[in-house]
C-alpha cells in the first residue's frame, strides 16, 4: 500500500507540469469558445490572474473530440492520488464562502469530495466569487490537485483527501431556487438530535423526482433493483428457463374483467394485461418447457396503500414437471436463496448506504427455505388465539403475525406457505388430489408479506372446464384460454414476484413508492 | 470416446434389472391409479402381457413425490446409452402402425428420435394397436432400450439411435383433428421437390400459435431472441451500465400525440408510452449516468407491413458523455459487435436450425463497426444515380439500396450512418455545431433495414426551448419535459432498438411476425 514516495513525486511532477499545459491548452480552447459564442457570461476583474480557468462552458454540442482529459470518478479519490492533478465532473453538492475561501463539496451519484478554492497567485478573487455564487446541483468540470487532509472528512464519503482547485468551468447550471433539498432528502428517518429534523415528505420527493433519485439512498435502491432482476434472470438461465415476452395489450381481461385499464385499440377496444399467465403458459404448451418474462403489469386497483402500485414490474415464471408441482415451488425457492445470496455479495455497500438513511434489521433466510404447510402456519396462529378457517384466505395483518411468529421460530424473513384452501384460489389451481379443501398453491413471504403467489395450474381441458363450471364462471368466454390446452400440455406450475415489493421487503422499507422509480398509482401519473 | 464395453454391459445389465424393477412398480402404482381413478379407458385384450404397461394416465395432480424415474432428454440419446433402459418424456411426433409393428417419432424441443413397438412376448398386440390409435402432439412417457441403428435414421435428429418401447402412457392427450400440422409449419420454404409443397400461411400460424411455436424453427428463434436479450444486457452491465424500469402508463403523450394509444384511467385518461426515452433522460438528470431499459413500446400507427407492430420489445439505453456524442454511439456499436460475436459463439445450433427452414446469407460485420456520414451515403447513392437531398430523410427503399451498396463495398450487414440532416429529426436532437443542416444524430443498420435511431439530445433547458419554439411546438405543453433539465444535465445521448427486428434481420426472415411470439397489429390482437 506504501508507494516509493520520491520517485512517484519526480514522476508526478513531470505528470503535473503535462496535465497543467494540457489544461491550459483545453482552457484556453473552452475560453475561446466562450468569447465566440458570445452568449455566456464571463467574470472579470482589472486584472484576473485566472482568466482562462473558470467561467461558464458553452452548452456541449460535441464540438470537439480530441479534448484528452482524462477524467477520475469521485470515489476513486483517494491517498494514492496525493499531490496529482486530475480532473473530475461532478455536481455542486454545497458550497460556503469564508472571506478569500470557497468550500465546495462535489457529489458524483453516491460519492463525495470537498474541494478549496482560495485566493492565490493562481486563483484570483473574481474566480473565488464566481465558484462561490454557482447554483448547487450545477455540473461542473474541476482540474485540481489531489491533497491529503490531516483530520478525516466525516461529511463527505472520500474523507481523506481533499482537492485544490486549479480550474472551475460549469457544463450545466442548475436554477438557483431547488424545490427540495439533497441533503434533506438525504437525512436519516431516525437522526433527530442535533435539530436536523427537515425531512422531505414523499409527494414533494416524487413531484421531483429527477432530484429526489440524486440521493446516494436512491442512487443505491435502484442499483440494487437493478442486481434483483440481473439475479432472477441469470439464476433461471443457469437452469435452463428460456426469457419470453409477453404481450401487454390483450383482446380479453385475463382474470374476470375487474380491475382492468382498457385500451382504445384504432377502432375498437382492449384491455391492459394483468399478469402475463396465459401466456407464460402458452409458452409451456408450446413446449418452451421452462420460461420467465420480466414485464410490465397493470391493475387498476383503487388502493391507495403502502404496497400497491397500478404498475409494477412483475419477474414471472412457469416451469413444466414431471409428477409433483414441488419440483416447481422448490426451483422458486431455490432462486429467492440465489437472490438473497448475490445481493449480500455483490450489493453490501449499496445496502449499507440504504441502511444509513433507512436503518433495517438484516434480512434473514435459510438454505434451503422453509416450506410451511397452511395447516402449520394456521396452527401457529392458533396457539397464540388467532383463528383462521381452514378454507378462509390470511387477512395481511394475519399475514404479517404469522411473518413475526415465523422469524421467532425459524429464524427466517423468508418462507414459502404451501396447500392454500381451494376455496380463495382461482379456478385454474389444481386442487390437490389428498385434501379436498386444499390446493396446490403456494405464496412466498418476505417480512411476513406475499412477494410471491404461485401454484400448479390445471393442465387438462376437460378437467379446467369443470372447475371453471364449478366456479360458475361462463365457459365460453374463457375458450381461448381452455383452447390452449387442447393439443397437449405437460403439468406446470409457475409463480408471479412484483420487483418492487421484493426490494422494498428486502430492505425493509416502509413504501413501494421508494423502489419504483417512477411509481403509478389511482392519484399519481406523473412525471 | 470409446468405451470399456464388456464393462459396461455388465454394469448395465444389472442397471437393466434395477431399471425393470422400479419401472414395474411404477407402472404398477399407475396401473392402480388408473383402476381407482376408475374415469380413464384402458385397452384390454383376452391376454393382455402388457397390461400395466401402457395406457392414459389420469391427470397428473402431483399425487406423488416419490415417482424416481431418471428421465433422458431426446438430444441427450446417442450411441452411449446402447442398450440401456431410459425413461423419455415427449411428444408424439408422428406414428405409422405396418401390422404388428407401430413406429414413432418423439418430438422434444427442436429434437426428434425414432421409437419402435412391435408385438413380442413382452408387448402385446393390444399396446402396439392402443399405441398407433394415440392422436399426434399428446405427450407420452416412454420406456424404453436405446438401440443402435444400422443406418442413420435422416429425418431424426438423433439419428444413430433408436427406443425399443418397453412401456408407453399418454400423459396428456391432444384433440385428434390439428388445425396445422408441425411437419407442414416445419418445412423448409424453398424445398418444392418430391412434391413436399403444403405450408401453412401466416394467420393460420399466428391462430395457433401453440402448435406453430413447437416447430424447431420457432423452438430456435425464441432461444436466439432470448439470447440478443441477454447480450445486451450483459454487454451494457459490464460497461456500467444500470437497468431501470420506466412507466408505460403515461399523463401526456410522449411524442406530440399521433399514433398513441388511449388508455381510461380511473376516472381520467391516460396513454401508452411511445418510448422510454423522456425517462431514460430524467435517469440521466438524475445521476445514473448509463442506464438502459428492456420493455414494451406501443405505437398507434395503422401500418400494416412486414415490419411494423402495434406493441415491441424496446432495447433502449441512455448515457451521459463528457464532450462528444460519438463516445455513446461507439459505445452502441461495439454493443452491436458483441451480441453478433455472442450470437454466433453462443446460438450456432439455433441459427443452423432456422436456416434449414428459412435459407439465409450469415450476417456479416465489421469490427470496430463502420460508421459512415450521412453525406458519404448521399455521395453513394448518388454514384448509381439516386438523390438524396442534403435535408432529406432516407425512404425506406433507399435504406435498402444503401445497404447493399454499403454491403458490397465494406462487406458488412452492420454499419452506422452519422449525421442525419437536423430537418428530419425531432426538436430535442442536437444540431450539429459545425454544419447547420446536420444534426448529431444516427441511425444503425442490419441488412439495410434501420434497427436503432438515436442521437444527443439537447441537455440545456434554454436552448431545447429555442429549438421546440423553431419547430412550432406549443411549448407550455411540453413544460415537464423541459424541467427535467432545469436542475443540471450532463450532456447525453441514446438510442432505442427494436429487439424483433434485430432478430428478424439477423437470421434475414421476411416478416416480423416471425420474431414475436405473440404479435400484435392493428388487426391482430390475439392469441
Amino acid at each position: 500500500m506504501v508507494e516509493d514516495k520520491p520517485a512517484e513525486n519526480t514522476s508526478s511532477k513531470s505528470a503535473l507540469k503535462k496535465e497543467a499545459k494540457k489544461a491550459e491548452k483545453a482552457a484556453k480552447k473552452a475560453e475561446h469558445k466562450q468569447t465566440t459564442s458570445g452568449s455566456q457570461e464571463i467574470v472579470k476583474e482589472e486584472v484576473d490572474v485566472s482568466i482562462g480557468k473558470y467561467g461558464n462552458l458553452p452548452v456541449i454540442k460535441s464540438e470537439n473530440k480530441n479534448i484528452n482529459r482524462k477524467f477520475i470518478t469521485v470515489n476513486e479519490l483517494n491517498k494514492k492520488l496525493s499531490n496529482q492533478i486530475v480532473w473530475v465532473r461532478a455536481r455542486l453538492h454545497t458550497s460556503r464562502s469564508r472571506g478569500k475561501q470557497c468550500f465546495i463539496v462535489l457529489r458524483q451519484k453516491e460519492f463525495t469530495i470537498q474541494a478549496l478554492l482560495s485566493v492565490s497567485d493562481a486563483v484570483s478573487k473574481a474566480m473565488v466569487k464566481f465558484s462561490s455564487s454557482i447554483p448547487k446541483e450545477s455540473i461542473l468540470d474541476v482540474e485540481a490537485r489531489v491533497s491529503e487532509v490531516p483530520n478525516s472528512i466525516a461529511s463527505c464519503s472520500q474523507q481523506d483527501v481533499e482537492l485544490v482547485v486549479t480550474q472551475l468551468w460549469v457544463v450545466s447550471q442548475s436554477a438557483p431556487q431547488l424545490p427540495l433539498q439533497i441533503e434533506d432528502a438525504s437525512r436519516p428517518e431516525k437522526a433527530e438530535e442535533e435539530g436536523l429534523n427537515v425531512r422531505v415528505n414523499q409527494d414533494t420527493r416524487l413531484d421531483n423526482r429527477i432530484l429526489d433519485l440524486r440521493t446516494p439512498t436512491n442512487q443505491a435502491i435502484y442499483r440494487l433493483e437493478a442486481g434483483v432482476c440481473r439475479l432472477f434472470r441469470d439464476a433461471l438461465t443457469k437452469k435452463g428457463f428460456v426469457e419470453i415476452h409477453t404481450p401487454k395489450i390483450i383482446s380479453a381481461a385475463s382474470e374476470g374483467g375487474a380491475n382492468v385499464f382498457t385500451v382504445s385499440y384504432f377502432k375498437g377496444s382492449a384491455y391492459l394485461a394483468q399478469s402475463p399467465q396465459l401466456y407464460k403458459q402458452m409458452a409451456i404448451a408450446a413446449d418452451f418447457e421452462k420460461v420467465f418474462t420480466v414485464g410490465a403489469v397493470f391493475r387498476a386497483e383503487d388502493s391507495n396503500t403502502h404496497r400497491h402500485l397500478t404498475e409494477f414490474t412483475g419477474l414471472d415464471l412457469e416451469m413444466a414437471f414431471h409428477y409433483h408441482y414441488h419440483e416447481v415451488m422448490l426451483t422458486i425457492g431455490n432462486l429467492f436463496t440465489e437472490i438473497f445470496k448475490g445481493l449480500s455479495d455483490q450489493l453490501q455497500n449499496e445496502i449499507s448506504i440504504i441502511n444509513q438513511q433507512y436503518p433495517a434489521e438484516p434480512f434473514t433466510f435459510l438454505d434451503p427455505p422453509l416450506v410451511l404447510e397452511f395447516n402449520e402456519g394456521r396452527k401457529m396462529l392458533a396457539e397464540i388465539g388467532v383463528e383462521v378457517g381452514e378454507e378462509e384466505d390470511l387477512s395481511t395483518p394475519t399475514e404479517k403475525l404469522l411473518g413475526r411468529l415465523v422469524k421467532a421460530k425459524f429464524d427466517t424473513d423468508f418462507y414459502i406457505l404451501d396447500k392454500f384452501p381451494l376455496a380463495v384460489r382461482p379456478f385454474y389451481t389444481m386442487p390437490d388430489p389428498n385434501n379436498p379443501k386444499a390446493s396446490n398453491s403456494y405464496d412466498m413471504f418476505m417480512r411476513g408479506e406475499e412477494i410471491l403467489s404461485g401454484a400448479q395450474r390445471i393442465h387438462d381441458p376437460v378437467f379446467l372446464t369443470e372447475r371453471a363450471k364449478h366456479h360458475e364462471i361462463d365457459v365460453s368466454k374463457i375458450a381461448a384460454y381452455i383452447d390452449a390446452f387442447k393439443y397437449g400440455c405437460p403439468p406446470h406450475a409457475g409463480g408471479g414476484i412484483g420487483l418492487e415489493r421484493v426490494v422494498m421487503l428486502y430492505l425493509g422499507l416502509d413504501n413501494i413508492r421508494k423502489t419504483s422509480m417512477f411509481p403509478r398509482d389511482p392519484k399519481r401519473l406523473t412525471p
